[in-house]
């Protein structure tokens, strides 16, 4: 019930994300509509499909179509106000690539995946609705160019897998796994952490 | 038979309509080839990799093959003479998009998905061959920025499953869906309607 | 394994190609992970999951895993040499496009799917991996403006259906039709042969 609760937040912080940069780009009612539903549902979508397992999860689990859409409607009405909600949205995203990184796991786990692949599939989770968001938004996707944000997953995820060495609770590790994403992720943002540039001058 | 027709009508139109804007993009044979097929049949494939149909409808009915092959070459053939044609284009695309709507409805419901889903699907199918298009051409997707092109499907759709209620003629009921879609498009783009702006000054 | 080892320099050329166009769009280390990745199993992925194997051959082959993350640290260690092997880097591409087409056609083959789909998915294995590439850092894919590149593949697909009617050595014909892709494309390259423009005015 918790994980639920979590789950859905973190889905309205992607469709809102969706929303607010489909409004940057002037698309009609239609297109922040979809643009809302692959960011919050792309990344799982391109993983269900990789792996084999379809019908694809948001098509047998309407709750996530009823909350997508109630998001898209909100954030529409009150785009101007959402500024004030800033940093509840930067939480609750965070908290959303926390948690899709552990169902990403769990997924490839129960489809005997190496644990490598596992950790990809993770990732892929919980940033490839973002980078399916800006390819059809015409932008190189965000999380290929800066932050700490998909190698918080990778963290989360290399976590997972040595904690499980010691642990016989994999619930447990799960959750220990998505703090560890949270944290890495809201730390490095504090304090400005990003990868080490490859190039000399400033990109 | 008659729906045969129709369904290769609709793929010929979508194929030349790849063609048209790859030749736009001053692409080489194979590019425009590449652009034909996938405006024709990536909204299909989609659908049916989301769902699990594979392999995917195309790679296992020749004809589209054969269709697509033949649209391709004579638009490239006769491209400056496709003017004339615009008329007969434009009624064959809405014809298209009336039917793949009414295909992707029907293999949501074969899959026993959810009403909501399978009007997603509908729309997918009408409409995803043209988004993949237009990513592969470096463009923000026409259909995310005007034009009642979607809507048409979804109302299509939503009439689908509201005469199912009453009628017990599925078929019958396919045909109307279609005829919808294609009479809201043709209307929408007779009177200049469009979806009500989400942005005060003109986009 | 003669064929392995050539199949794992194939792989290398894509992954470092596409390492080189990341850090040409400055990309950070994750990203410039990802363009590899893609580039080298994009083509393969989009294969298997149109006509239904999954999970898609990267997940449960760990060598290429790791062959890829090889090959990308080391095209960023030595980009600035990578100058001095362009010619090897060239002769890798070029054999892995020939290796990764004859893999394509023979799962085509294996799926029991009609030639011409089988020679589709033989170029799409070796091409797609690039458009996807492409699609990321946000290009026009360059297979569709320029080069003898798609269609060496389609040559040498027409190659292998030809030869079979006359040989019963199947893996004979097969490495003739890679050896085809291969030729095809040095010669292309080397006399500058491209496919015939469409257009009147130079591009």
């Amino acid at each position: 019930m918790f994980f639920q609760i979590l789950d859905i937040l973190g889905t309205i912080a992607f469709a809102i994300s969706g929303v607010l940069i489909a409004l940057n780009k002037k698309m009609d009612p239609f297109g922040v509509l979809i643009i809302a539903f692959v960011t919050a549902v792309g990344g799982g979508s391109l993983r269900d499909v990789l792996i084999g397992i379809q019908p694809v999860s948001w098509m047998t689990n309407m709750t996530y179509v009823y909350v997508i859409f109630g998001a898209t409607v909100f954030a529409v009405l009150f785009r101007n106000k959402l500024n004030y909600l800033r940093k509840s949205l930067f939480l609750f995203d965070t908290i959303g690539i926390g948690l899709y990184t552990v169902v990403g796991i769990e997924k490839g786990i129960v489809a005997d995946l190496h644990p490598i692949i596992c950790i990809s599939l993770g990732t892929m989770t919980a940033c490839f609705g973002g980078v399916i968001r800006d390819i059809l938004c015409n932008e190189i996707p965000v999380i290929f160019r800066k932050e700490i944000y998909a190698t918080a997953c990778i963290l989360g995820g290399l976590t997972y897998f040595l904690l499980r060495e010691f642990m016989s609770d994999t619930n447990f590790v799960f959750v220990i796994a998505g703090i560890i994403v949270i944290v890495v992720r809201l730390l490095a943002v504090k304090f400005r952490i990003s990868l080490p540039s490859l190039y000399k001058d400033k990109p």
